[in-house]
């Protein structure tokens, strides 16, 4: 476990300031104070108030998403949402979880069983046999992209899908690009549809044609652009807005193994900005999800059913990360 | 202000126990000592604690909605914020706003001016100069029932109203109506638009016949049903869901003005659950909206705001309350 001279050094402040933050003493700002906590949850040193005082049990449920490095998506999810658990006097499980694992143990048991008094759902697909009973769960469940109808223990949190393909297709008129796709990601996948409505939404209120040919469905991998862009190209695309940065940086790939430039002659936009998003070549334009703030979010919406505040849907502002991976439509 | 013995003596506890419920002592039960907490709000009482601790003001901003009395709209939803906003240290002040005290001064100057941190905007219209000037503030802000578009500052909380009519057209098709018309409230609100799609929506997902003249907009007023019960009577409708529970008290009085019994001859469904619903002959079978929770909800919202979680949306779920005021179609 990391100690306060650990979070000092990292911090670059002193041992008595890190003290004074993890104790709530008065003389420093709360903005401090926020960040030698949010620090010490960081590197794993829980202060011993929060220990001592943490009686409730929460467990985060992962499954089709990688956390263990802070490149991967689900990492700092699950910081966040610790982040904003422990001053609030929970301790957190993380559990990763397979089909298998939810064949062989109800929900609702399990979660009796292990004491657990809420949970936060990550990275599950709509088949999971857990996720089918959380219509008739009385358990406090909050889920990261799903939705289960008329249910009031179990919320959904995420980030608004039709504000975020709404910032990329009005950046890409503003360049004057008419001509625009949606590469998108699964089907079957609440997050894709609405994805999808939202493009149809937002060409449809800036008067741009749209059809069918216009907005394929792939996979959240770099290889699925493989099976659409040249596609994509060959019917006169300018523009491709895509289902996640993976898909983008395929169809970068893609768009270069046809003989085409990006962004001169076709500009790509991604969705997540991923950490690596970043480093492509050219670095990605995308529309953030922020993963902190998602993360803080789960717990927040979680806290709220377990005070019997039945939130049904929480979700939080995206954000458009203008890199070099869009330009001027070419002349 | 209520003494300690006053809270003791609403909740038929000791006074011990209030103490103890105020100053967080561990042997007492989370759920009493919440109890204790919610009712000092309510009485007045602000435990020393939360006083001397009490830094961060917000102000919660209120038009357009009675909030004296217990019996009143808007009592609860400013209670239920109180009740959030006081244990985590914060100070509230309730102000009702005109529109020319609106013109009188830029909102975000006068919440410079005041030091308040964050503000709560409840009952305001869509043509208010502080909503207008919502789309560029800096100020954490959350909105009851009014969404403002791409600003991260700015939340919007409010009941699910898709799951709230969906709730009332099902349980009037289980009593065999088909026929069924929406007496909807003011047109150019959000909430309005919303309920009414929600109708087209539930309607066209159970394959009933919709068109514009089952779905008038009348006000959110008792004797706006004057301008257009008759008429749905006229034209066969069974059953009518209101856009709340004035006009469905309206309603009710014309359908009897009519010739029509209520429940025997035409079923009537409110929207709200405003606490005289229940007094009304017959009782009002209607979707709650929980008042207590909307204020909570209000207050976890710009909370997360003011911590820099950018909450866009954040949606209660409602609940179906029913009483008298519905039954089987008749053969």
């Amino acid at each position: 476990m990391a100690t306060i001279k650990d979070i000092a050094n990292r911090l670059g402040v002193s041992v008595s300031t890190v003290s004074k933050g993890l104790n709530g003493a008065s003389d420093i700002s709360e903005q401090l104070r926020q960040t030698v906590l949010d620090t010490a949850v960081e590197m794993g040193y829980t202060p011993k108030q929060m220990r001592t005082r943490a009686t409730k049990k929460l467990c985060i449920f992962i499954e089709n998403m990688d956390y263990e490095t802070s490149e991967q998506f689900g990492y700092d999810i699950i910081l966040g949402f610790k982040q904003a658990a422990y001053p609030a006097h929970y301790s957190v499980t993380v559990m990763p979880v397979t089909p298998a694992f939810q064949e062989s143990e109800k929900y609702d048991v399990y979660m009796l069983k292990n004491g657990y008094v809420g949970a936060f759902f990550v990275g599950f697909a709509l088949k999971d046999a857990w996720l089918a009973q959380l219509s008739g769960t009385s358990i406090p469940t909050t889920l990261f992209d799903n939705y289960i109808r008329k249910n009031p223990n179990v919320s959904y949190i995420g980030t608004d899908n039709f504000e975020g393909i709404d910032y990329a297709i009005e950046h890409l008129i503003a360049l004057g690009h008419r001509k625009i796709a949606l590469l998108n990601g699964s089907a079957h996948s609440m997050i894709t549809e609405q994805r999808r409505q939202a493009y149809i939404e937002s060409m449809n209120a800036h008067d741009l044609e749209i059809s069918e040919k216009w907005m394929p469905y792939g996979y959240y991998v770099a290889a699925a652009a493989k099976d659409h862009v040249a596609n994509l190209l060959s019917l006169g695309a300018t523009a491709i807005v895509c289902g996640n940065d993976l898909l983008a940086s395929g169809a970068i790939d893609e768009c270069r193994a046809h003989g085409y430039r990006v962004p001169e002659d076709v500009s790509i936009i991604g969705f997540d900005d991923i950490p690596i998003s970043a480093q492509l070549n050219p670095p990605l334009t995308t529309v953030r999800q922020d993963r902190i703030e998602l993360g803080k979010c789960g717990f927040f919406a979680l806290h709220s059913l377990i005070n019997h505040v039945s939130v049904s849907k929480n979700l939080l502002r995206p954000q458009l990360i203008i890199r070099n991976s869009t330009a001027p439509v070419r002349k």
